[in-house]
């Protein structure tokens, strides 16, 4: 029996938490005899589902949950569109990328497109961790260093390359000897003024650092909306907040790497990929969760020259990267976001979402602070507005009240005291108000 | 443009082969244009396929090839009943593990059941590479030790530290500092009955190594079917090969990785896992390409023991792992296999191919030997029977002249001069006398 801190927001601990119903006490014993310790629930009280429809989750009862914190299926639970040309491709082919086969080169030229132009290859993978760390081995092999600077609440995947650059991961996961970490811009606390400089200043710190250590840097890699570090963006456009940072970096020989795996996709409301709105230009982008809508499938996009000597002297084959299948489902996702056209729908519903919430915080001195943009937002709980110390217990409190309020959202940040709202694209201004009646029932009890 | 070499058998390489006919040279172009210089395809004159079923494989004209090489389609190319399952739970529901879903449960409880019973637990990734990525993660947690022993060929996966473990990948990918290398059994050259102590003694001799460098041994991983190392197996059932040296990694305080991405689920035509035929007790067990017919999807299956530091203290969640969608696929593939007993197939029809491939051997003194057991065939080639020389140019020559007939296979080994075999497993008699009747010519020109 696992009698060791769980480590992470938001997590089902039956030590602390009680019975179940029984129901779910039986599934969550059998799950418990089968999968390994290793597996985390969510709630002090687990949600047990069977059917998702749009932005709707559905239980064995048909109890109706509305999803406002799963990013992956982007254009919703079981889009009719992407079952249609994964069931299709399933019944015609599906097959790796050592034979010639005309999808994945199509779907390429149309990914490509949607980037600047310098940005003009991709490897595909099968999850945001693989190419996350094929991103890391790119960066090492073209720049012969081995340093990497992450911000210091970040998550960025889940192989043993990735996980040494995730300190979001707690305590007991290890920090590589060549990974250094700096804090992530606090857009709450810090002054927005000097946020970008002073960013780019603790990059340059820690390049010393890596020096003092005999190291050379060969990446940053910062996730363009820094979710794990309490979602650090606001809708204002081109905010320049990682340029400077940025530009230290490629001075000192280094690649920067931008994750897009939870801002990719159009979620930001303003374009395809978060880098843009800090007005850089990454070497490398690493692209997951939304690009398939839940079918398995990553990438790793760049310049022409940053992959070019590994690429010549090693290769890389990812058996499932990029297979026919993954490629359909990525396709299907392109089409919806483009013909339902959900980044417009991204931005608008986040701006009604964004003042709705505001107009919350006038009335809830415990939110301390609204931040987002289009559907990825950010509440942050305080326990003194003036101090703004974190108060995780009410976060977790909502994020619990609001699962019995059959809502599912989560939480995030270094304190653990920012919900966490990023809910499938076609979330609607309905179920946004939906979620605002629920955050205000629970403040105001 | 790459001018470095391709370190890779079977690789086309346009320098070498030349010029393309118009629509493959066109679609080459293509993707030249968008997928990165890591790429590489199969034979000097590359095929483009559109369609598959079953065993075969159809490009755009409609012309026929048989596959006798993919073991990821291992229930076959576009099988209904995966199409069936997959499409289905597309129009459900397709969830992560942090929420409760039933099947996931179910199919780890059938998935153990399939498993000597102290390998109780799993962890779900997306592909092999993930699962072996996360076996050196929990090894070295639970053992507080980084040392890794693998073969001298082996291949064990894409990810940084994958890839550390994988000299197959060739000289400019680095093996880690803490790996240390052993040459597989050679089943053609060594003496089959000190083969066993031989390779023990080697890893006796390997974990010296590390101690020497100060490094404590964490786990020493083995492809149960040593496919990268020459496919190093025979219709011997209980070989117990590698069992010496399984006692001699315990005994150090090390963990067995038994690597079954490509020996596992029933393509040996014994049993549905390759170590056991080896009489070995692993610790933890890497499961990944037949398991979803080309869905992705990887396990990690080990002891509670094994996993259980690791697991209490650090957590694991792969997104994509274990999703409603994978498991989907994964279930369908034990319904077939079961269903249609391919096990007792691919055993049946495994010994047809290797009697024929013997009797071929009778015929063409360039084949040395011949070996493997169910449907992973290996055909070796020397230049001089009596020497064992390795001969690399007549097993390229017989794959691309096969690839001519449209008859899909590859070459592997340290000496790149063994044929590999290992086709859906629903291939027949019939097909296995196609390949034969093509060898045969290819070798009586």
């Amino acid at each position: 029996m696992n009698t060791r801190p769980q480590y992470m927001a938001n997590a089902f601990d039956g030590r602390v938490h009680g019975r179940l119903d029984p129901a779910t006490e039986k599934l969550h014993a059998r799950r418990e005899r089968v999968l390994a310790s290793s597996y985390r629930l969510f709630y002090s009280r687990p949600v047990t589902l069977t059917r998702g429809e749009g932005v709707l989750l559905f239980d064995a009862e048909g109890n109706e949950y509305l999803d406002a914190y799963n990013n992956v299926p982007a254009v919703g639970h079981s889009h009719p569109h992407v079952q249609r040309l994964v069931s299709a491709q399933l019944g015609m082919l599906n097959t790796h990328t050592r034979y010639l086969t005309e999808p994945v080169v199509a779907y390429s030229e149309r990914l490509l497109s949607l980037f600047p132009q310098e940005l003009s290859r991709v490897v595909y993978t099968c999850t945001g961790s693989e190419a996350v760390d094929l991103a890391l081995r790119v960066a090492r092999y073209e720049t012969g260093a081995g340093g990497v600077i992450c911000t210091s609440h970040s998550y960025h995947g889940t192989t043993s390359a990735a996980a040494e650059i995730s300190p979001s991961l707690g305590p007991n996961n290890d920090i590589g000897s060549n990974v250094v970490l700096v804090d992530a811009p606090d857009l709450y606390r810090e002054d927005p003024a000097t946020a970008a400089e002073d960013f780019a200043d603790r990059v340059r710190q820690a390049i010393d650092t890596l020096r003092q250590r005999g190291i050379g840097l060969a990446a940053v890699i910062v996730d363009s909306v820094m979710s794990s570090d309490g979602v650090q963006t606001r809708q204002t456009g081109q905010t320049g907040l990682l340029a400077p940072a940025a530009d230290v970096v490629r001075e000192a020989g280094g690649m920067w790497i931008a994750d897009e795996v939870q801002s990719g996709f159009g979620r930001l409301g303003s374009g395809w990929w978060g880098f843009t709105r800090h007005g850089l230009r990454p070497d490398l982008v690493v692209l997951g969760k939304p690009m398939g809508n839940g079918i398995p499938i990553g990438a790793l996009v760049g310049t022409e020259a940053a992959m070019d000597r590994f690429g010549g002297d090693v290769r890389y084959f990812n058996t499932f990267g990029g297979n026919s299948v993954s490629i359909a489902a990525a396709t299907a996702v392109l089409d919806v976001v483009e013909g339902d056209q959900l980044i417009a729908h991204a931005r608008e519903v986040g701006q009604h979402l964004i003042t709705g919430l505001r107009e919350l915080a006038g009335r809830h001195p415990g939110i301390g602070d609204v931040r987002g943009d289009g559907l990825f937002v950010a509440v942050e709980f305080v326990a003194d507005p003036d101090l703004k110390s974190p108060d995780a217990a009410t976060a977790s409190a909502v994020v619990n009240e609001l699962r019995e309020r059959r809502i599912l959202i989560s939480s995030s940040g270094r304190h653990e005291n920012v919900l966490k709202i990023r809910p499938p694209l076609p979330f609607a201004v309905r179920h946004a108000d939906r979620l605002l009646t629920g955050i205000d029932d629970i403040l105001s009890c």
